[in-house]
């Protein structure tokens, strides 16, 4: 049988523990957990949702689960990956994050109608602490592919920032701006909504856009 | 001592049964976990985020982990909470999506100077089935606050999904547009920048602005 990915609610009593004791079962049958969210944590009821790879039937472990005592049902969903897909984060200046997401989000569409999932989730931010924060933070949000900083001047820690999540494999797309972070970041571009729709063609597998095969690195 | 929420990174060794180890322990300290993300899965190496809300001294819980055979290290971070914080999503057609996310991410950048964390996540998309998952989905993520229809036709599946998730307590903010979807929204707006203002004036602890005292609910 081959791996499936399923997803999964599990509403059970909420209390410390839980999660050990779900995560105790999935174990059991093999289960590699790939997403977990807490949705509901409430002393009265907690709601879990696991996007879990399974060899065997699904059908087996989710009566392993209804069996356990804090559990009250399990329900089987279509996971995050296939509908959310692939996430862009854009940052910065409401002004900018604005006119990138516009691009983003219409070159998204294009591609999303011929079958890709891509998603882009935006922070208006205003600081180089809170932005620096906010980039180093993309690297542990699920499903992110690529980072649009869209503002007038980022340096200091944001540029920082920007090399450490690029060696965790993260994209970096920056607007043409003051400040340093455009030396830091893999491409630089001058109109916002084409640094969205860049974003987004080098994320989709429905384009033929390679930013490693660019001769130039400024726009 | 107060109860705080900490940002914890563990990296590990990676395989099946991970996630049990690692909240055994925060269970055996009986921490509260809020969030788990799984960065990274691979056989070689886990990375694994959790936020937890715990009563004692977080140095003891962290030097437990530590101490774990499978655990490489942990390091205390900041809480997305703390960063990215509510969460408006808009969904729908590419171009109107497009202008709702101009007016919410305008909107977001005001309040998020004044203290507040809310961002602005997106995904254009087309068909009845897609959009009534999507809409579903919204239940699952965590710190979705609102959630903006932003179409020119939408009903049927999508409708019943409206509702059952205004039933999970998420605001929906729909677009005048043709369809069932406006009938079962909370709010129904005709200008789309205007949907994604008001959208983030209803969740902003900074705003004064309450759906529920409004005398009209179509603008």
């Amino acid at each position: 049988m081959e791996n499936e990915t399923i997803g999964l609610v599990v509403r059970s009593s909420g209390r410390t523990g839980v999660l050990h004791q779900l995560t105790g079962v999935i174990a059991r049958h093999e289960g590699d957990i790939t997403t977990v969210e807490i949705i509901d944590n409430w002393p009265a009821e907690a709601r879990t949702y696991f996007e879990v790879v399974i060899a065997g039937d699904p059908g087996v472990l989710v009566e392993d689960l209804r069996k356990l005592e804090i559990v009250r049902s399990v329900e089987m969903v279509k996971t995050f990956q296939r509908i959310y897909g692939k996430r862009i984060i854009i940052m910065g200046g409401g002004a900018q994050v604005g006119q990138v997401s516009i691009g983003a989000i219409s070159e998204a569409d294009r591609h999303n109608i011929r079958g890709e999932h891509i998603s882009v989730d935006t922070i208006p931010l205003v600081g180089e602490q809170k932005l620096a924060d906010a980039v180093r933070a993309v690297a542990r949000l699920p499903r992110a592919k690529a980072l649009v900083l869209a503002g007038s001047l980022m340096g200091g820690d944001i540029e920082a920032a920007v090399r450490e999540v690029r060696q965790q494999g993260l994209l970096v797309i920056s607007l043409n701006m003051a400040g340093s972070v455009p030396e830091a970041a893999d491409l630089v571009v001058t109109d916002p909504v084409q640094a969205g729709v860049m974003a987004v063609m080098a994320v989709a597998d429905t384009a033929k856009f390679t930013v490693e095969r660019l001769k130039r690195r400024v726009f």
